[in-house]
C-alpha cells in the first residue's frame, strides 16, 4: 500500500442519517475498509440533527450493510469499521453548535474531510458554521454532491457560499460517474493506444452517441424530480461529463488542473442551443404507462404524487456540435431517460463508412467500424470490425466480428470498485483530478440554461413514450434525418 | 451453392505419382469433395512415366488419404471422388505420347486444368507437348508450382517456354501462402477497416516483422536444398509474397489484374541491397546441432549426404525498406529459417510509440500498440494495447490487454481450409487473383539476385546457430542496431 498511503482523515458526514449516507457512503467506507485502503487513524463522524448517540449511529451503520451491501458482514472487519464511527447531534442550521465538532476533531493528526449529504439549502449554513466555529484550516476538504444549484445562478449562488470560506482546490464536487472504471478507462484508450489515438478525430469518426437510460422510474420522488427534469437530473452533470472526457484534447498531464483546464475547453466550445435551432436539435419526452422488464408500471402522470399537468421531460435526447478543430463535422448525439427497456449506459463511437467498397461483390454497404464502451450493467469494451468469414467462397465474404474486452472477465483477479468508492477515497488522498471545477460546472450550466429557456420560450412539450422505450420516436428522427440510428 | 459453381474441369497431374501430388494434391481434392465443392463432371487425369492402371492410380490414391489426409475416410465421399479418377502413363519427355490425353478430355464440355506437380526441367516438354498434341484451347490453364527458377534468368527461360504455349492468363503460379485464410484476411482487416486502414502507413506505424520458422530441418532432401539455400526457398516467394498483402496500395477492386499491379509497384519498390549495404542488411545463418523440441537433432553439416564445406544459407533476416510514399521510414524485418524452436508464421505490425506519456507515474515506457498476425500453428488476430487496470490505486495503472480473434474460436462453425485447397479450388474456378503474375515473380527475383550476388561478391558465409535458436546473434543485432527486438 506504499503508493496509497495517505494523512489520516476526520470523514465528517453531515445528513449521515439521511439516504445517501446510509445507501452508498456508509457502504462505500466498509468496502474500502475491507480492502485496507482507510488509514488506520481515519475516524468518521456522523453529524445529524436527530438525536442519537454513538453507538445508535453505529446499529445504524449495521442495519445499513445489512439491507445494501449485498454481501455477508466480516465480523472482523466491521470490528475495525464500527470503532472509526462516532455520533454528533447538530441543528445544521445552528452556527453555535458546530463548537461540537472540536470535541472529536484532531487538527494536528488528521484532515477535516466534509462531505455534505444533505439538501443544498443547508450548505450556506453548514459553511458559515464550519467558518465560525474554526475547524477550517487549509487542509480542510469539502466534498459536495450534485445538485450544485439548477440552473446558472443558483449555482453560482452556491458556489459564492461554499468559496466564501473554502478556496477553490479545497472543495471537491463529485460526479460518481467519473469514479467509474470504464470512465478512467477512457483516459488510458485515448491516450495510450496509438490505434485510437490517431483515429480520434473528424478524419475518421462520423459520430459519437451516449445513452444513458434507468429502467426504473420516479421512485417516490415525484416533487423533487418534477421540479428538475431529465435535462438537469442526468444530462448537465453526468452525460455531458462522460462528453468531456471523450472529447477533450489530450491533457499535458494528469493533474487536476490539466485535466479541469481541457474540460472546461470542451463545455466551452458546446454550439450553444437556442430558441431557433431547440426543436431540430433536441427531444423532449414523458413517459406513458407501459411495460418494464414484463411488468406494468404507470405513467409518470400517474405516479403517486403527481400533478397531472406537469410538462416536465423524463427523456432528453440531443445532438450536440462541438465547435472546434477536432470535432468539426462529428455530431455527439446523447439520450437519457427515465423506463428505459432496461438499464444501460454505454459511449459509442462510430467510426466513418470507408470511402470505397472493394468488397462489393459480398457485402454491399460494409458496416464502419465501431468502439462501444459499456459503463452499465457491466463495464468493458468492445471493437466491432471486419474480418473475413473462414471459407472458400469465390467471394470474400466478410463478417462484423466484435473484439471484446469484458473488464470483469479480463482482470479477474481484480475487484471492479464503484464509483463512490473511488472518489471518496480520492477525497481521503487530497486528489481533486476526478472532481469537478467551478468552472465546469457553471459552463454545463451555460449550455444547459440555454436549452431550458428555449424550451421555455418555446413552450415545446414533451413527447409522451410508453414505459419500457427509448423514448418517443422523435428521438429516432433527431439522428434519421442525419441519415443515422442509435445504436440498437 | 449458387456462388460457387464453375465450369466442370478435366484436372490433369503431371507427376501423379509424385510426392506433391500424394501429400497435398489428392489429399486436398478430397477435401474439396467432401465439402460438395467440385463440380459433378469434374475429372482427375493422374500422368507420370511410371505403368500403372487407372485402378491402380485410385488404390494409390486411397492410400495417400489414410496415409495424410488425418481423418477417416467417408466411404460415400471416396465412392464418389474415386470415380473421377483415371491415370494414363506418358513419358513426359516423349511429345507424341500426349495424344493420349484425347482420350480422356472432353473439351467440349470440360476445361482444361494441368497441374505441374514435376521438376522444372519437364515444364518445357510439357508444354510443347500439349501443345503439339493439340489439346490447348483458350480456356486450357496451366498450374506451376515454385520452384519457378531459381534467379531471375532462369526463371525467365521457364516463363518463356510457358508462355510460348499459354496466354499469361491461362498461367496460375501458386503460391500456397496466398491461400491462408490470414493472409486473405489482411484484405479484410485492411481495406474493410477504417481502424486499421487510416492506420496503415508511415504516420502510425513503427515497423513491421513478418517471421516464418519451420522446426524441421532438411528432411532427406540435402542435395536440392543446398543448390536452393533459405532466401531462395522460403524468402524469394512466400515471405515476399505476405509482403506484398501487408504493404500493396488499396486496390481499386479485387481483380486479378487489380491486385497483381498492386503487388508489383511494392516489389519495385523495394530498396535494393547490393554489396555496398549486403554486411548490414542481412543476416545469412547455417544451424549446427541442437535440441528441438526437446530432441537432439544433427547440424545442417552433419545431415545425411551433407557436403561439409557447404555454405549455404538454412536461416536469413534481412531489413527491408520500401522506397514509397506510404513506408517511408518504416522498415520490414523478416526472417525465416529452418530448424527454429517450433512452426510458426506471423506478421507483428509494430505501430509507433505515441508521441507523449501522461501516464508516467505509474508507467514509464507505455509499449506501444500491436496488431499480430498469425498464419501458423494456428491462424488469428490480435490486438495488443493498453487499458487501465480496475482498482483503485492513486496512479492510473495500465496493463498491455490482449484483443483476441481466433480463427478457429470466433468461427466455430466455419471450417479453416488449407491454403492448397482454396488455391486448387480457384484454378479449378478459373480465377487468378490469388496467384502469381510473371512480372511479380520477376520482380522478386531481380531484388534477390541482387542479395545473392552481393552475398558471392562478399563472400559473406552463414553465422552457425544452435539448431532450437530463432537464428545467429546477428539477427538480434539486425534489429537492435535500431533499437528494435524480435517479436518475442
Amino acid at each position: 500500500m506504499s503508493n496509497n498511503t495517505y494523512k489520516p482523515c476526520d470523514f465528517v458526514i453531515y445528513g449521515a442519517l439521511g439516504d445517501l449516507s446510509k445507501r452508498k457512503l456508509l457502504i462505500s467506507l466498509y468496502r474500502l475498509e475491507k480492502h485496507n485502503l482507510i488509514e488506520a487513524d481515519t475516524r468518521i463522524i456522523g453529524v445529524d440533527r436527530l438525536a442519537e448517540t454513538s453507538q445508535g449511529f453505529i446499529d445504524i451503520a449495521y442495519k445499513s450493510l445489512q439491507s445494501f451491501l449485498n454481501n455477508e458482514i466480516d465480523d472482523k472487519i466491521w470490528a475495525q469499521f464500527s470503532q472509526r464511527l462516532s455520533y454528533l447531534k447538530i441543528d445544521l442550521t445552528q452556527a453555535a453548535e458546530y463548537q461540537q465538532l472540536h470535541s472529536v476533531l484532531e487538527p494536528e493528526s488528521r484532515v477535516m474531510v466534509n462531505y455534505l449529504a444533505v439538501a443544498p439549502f443547508l450548505f450556506k449554513s453548514i459553511c458559515q458554521g464550519l467558518h465560525s466555529s474554526g475547524v477550517i484550516n487549509s487542509e480542510t476538504r469539502l466534498v459536495m454532491e450534485k445538485p450544485i444549484g439548477h440552473d446558472l445562478k443558483s449555482s453560482k449562488e452556491i458556489n459564492d457560499v461554499v468559496t466564501e470560506v473554502f478556496k477553490e482546490e479545497q472543495v471537491y464536487r463529485i460526479d460518481h460517474y467519473l469514479g467509474k472504471e470504464t470512465v478512467l478507462n477512457l483516459l488510458a484508450l485515448r491516450f495510450a493506444n496509438s490505434i485510437f489515438t490517431t483515429n480520434w478525430n473528424h478524419n475518421t469518426i462520423d459520430h459519437i452517441q451516449i445513452t444513458v437510460g434507468e429502467d426504473i422510474g420516479i421512485e417516490g420522488r415525484w416533487e423533487y424530480f418534477d421540479k428538475t427534469g431529465q435535462l438537469r437530473d442526468m444530462l448537465q452533470n453526468h452525460l455531458l461529463q462522460i462528453l468531456t472526457f471523450v472529447a477533450m484534447e489530450p491533457p499535458a498531464d494528469l493533474s487536476a488542473e490539466s485535466i479541469h483546464s481541457e474540460k472546461i475547453k470542451v463545455l466551452k466550445a458546446l454550439r450553444p442551443i437556442t430558441a431557433r435551432n431547440v426543436e431540430e436539435k433536441t427531444v423532449r419526452g414523458q413517459y406513458t404507462s407501459g411495460y418494464v422488464n414484463g411488468k406494468e408500471v404507470p405513467g409518470y402522470l400517474e405516479e403517486v404524487g403527481a400533478n397531472v399537468s406537469s410538462t416536465t421531460e423524463t427523456f432528453v435526447a440531443i445532438r450536440v456540435d462541438i465547435d472546434n478543430w477536432r470535432w468539426a463535422g462529428v455530431p455527439f448525439y446523447m439520450r437519457t431517460g427515465k423506463r428505459t427497456p432496461n438499464k444501460r449506459t454505454e459511449i459509442v463511437v462510430n467510426f466513418k463508412q470507408l470511402p470505397h467498397n472493394i468488397f462489393k461483390d459480398s457485402f454491399r454497404n460494409l458496416p464502419a467500424n465501431k468502439l462501444v464502451i459499456h459503463l452499465q450493467p457491466n463495464e468493458g469494451v468492445e471493437v466491432m470490425m471486419l474480418n473475413k468469414v473462414p471459407g472458400i467462397d469465390g467471394n470474400i465474404k466478410l463478417q462484423n466480428t466484435k473484439l471484446d474486452l469484458s473488464f470483469s472477465e479480463t482482470f479477474k483477479n481484480n475487484r471492479i470498485f464503484g464509483g463512490y468508492e473511488k472518489l471518496i477515497l480520492e477525497a481521503l488522498r487530497g486528489n481533486p483530478t476526478l472532481f469537478l471545477s467551478r468552472e465546469e460546472i457553471e459552463q454545463a450550466w451555460i449550455w444547459v440554461d440555454s436549452i431550458l429557456s428555449a424550451w421555455a420560450n418555446n413552450h415545446t412539450a414533451p413527447k409522451p413514450y410508453p414505459a419500457g422505450s427509448w423514448g418517443p420516436l422523435a428521438s429516432v428522427a433527431l439522428l434519421a434525418r442525419d441519415g443515422r440510428g442509435w445504436e440498437e
